[in-house]
């Protein structure tokens, strides 16, 4: 159970990562907007550095599918999109490492969650699939840093849902606030007579 | 000038990263609201790696200025709250490196960006600051990477802003979509019968 101590966002409370997904398809309208939101993201002099690699049709489901770790595959595989994210870890203006690739795309993938909510649908991130294999299979230049599969979708019946998944198909805790939230003197920043 | 073809979340659509920061304190109960939505972003087993170093007083605020880099200095020395996001890279569980501790709390800052957004707050991130000499001053141990810097305020008169900053004081465009959402067969995933 999730207790909020302020109206923050409704899609940031009502989003969480389920597992039990509908085969139900998502309407392209909605696939759109739900990436629009995350094109909308900040980034880094403002690089933009994510890519979204969507499958959405059988034959690119199927090539998603195969790259799950088992402990995904096994409710993943009925969600009607899987979305591979990747970052270009190159920046375009000067082709040096753009060491925030990976925290922009966060950061995207963010905003993609809470549009995804707003419309009804859920997501899970997975961090369990083949990277490796990934690259080899899709052909992934080394410029792009695959980084998680999302599974997006209507929500499920948890009775489809394999037995092992039932019981944790709910939302999950977070650390208290002031584990997150420090002061500056935190690590001993400021001298002591501050 | 920013064109949304579709009716995307109003924060994500209002949320940009101005330059302008009013003096106004952020109140308590606002900040505590921001990072309760931080708080809520989904992580890799659910490890919530992020840490807000939070300076709010003068004396606080001080030594996050003097990490700034000028560029960044110049103007974000009026916010009223500078916040340093950094990420724990090992989990707790094992001690082992964490992957996506940069990813996860692009993702929480993404959720803390939205959230500020929607109590008529701005936000804005800097790569730019020394992130040495930020372990040096304040103590951090190795296990936790600083990642950026956020400014955090009201809406402040463009008129203060120095000179050279004026002119860029509006929201920035985006890639087109089809440059961020592809289908699987873009890197030649797929053979070609499909």
């Amino acid at each position: 159970m999730r207790i909020y101590n302020y109206e923050i966002l409704n899609e940031i409370q009502k989003r969480w990562s389920p597992r039990a997904f509908s085969e139900e398809s998502v309407s392209n309208e909605d696939l759109e907007a739900i990436m629009e939101a995350a094109r909308y993201a900040p980034s880094c002099f403002n690089e933009q550095p994510w890519l979204y690699l969507v499958a959405d049709d059988e034959p690119s489901l199927n090539v998603m599918r195969e790259l799950l770790m088992e402990k995904n595959w096994l409710w993943a595989k009925k969600a009607p999109v899987l979305i591979m994210v990747l970052c270009k870890n190159k920046f375009e203006h000067n082709d040096k490492d753009n060491a925030y690739c990976s925290f922009d795309t966060g950061t995207s993938w963010g905003y993609l969650s809470l549009e995804a909510t707003k419309r009804g649908y859920q997501t899970h991130a997975m961090a369990g699939f083949r990277k490796k294999t990934a690259r080899e299979v899709l052909n992934i230049p080394e410029v792009y840093t695959p980084l998680a599969m999302i599974a997006l979708g209507r929500p499920g019946l948890i009775e489809d849902l394999p037995e092992a998944f039932r019981e944790k198909e709910s939302p999950n805790t977070r650390k208290p606030l002031n584990e997150v939230m420090v002061k500056i003197d935190y690590f001993g920043g400021l001298n002591e007579e501050n």
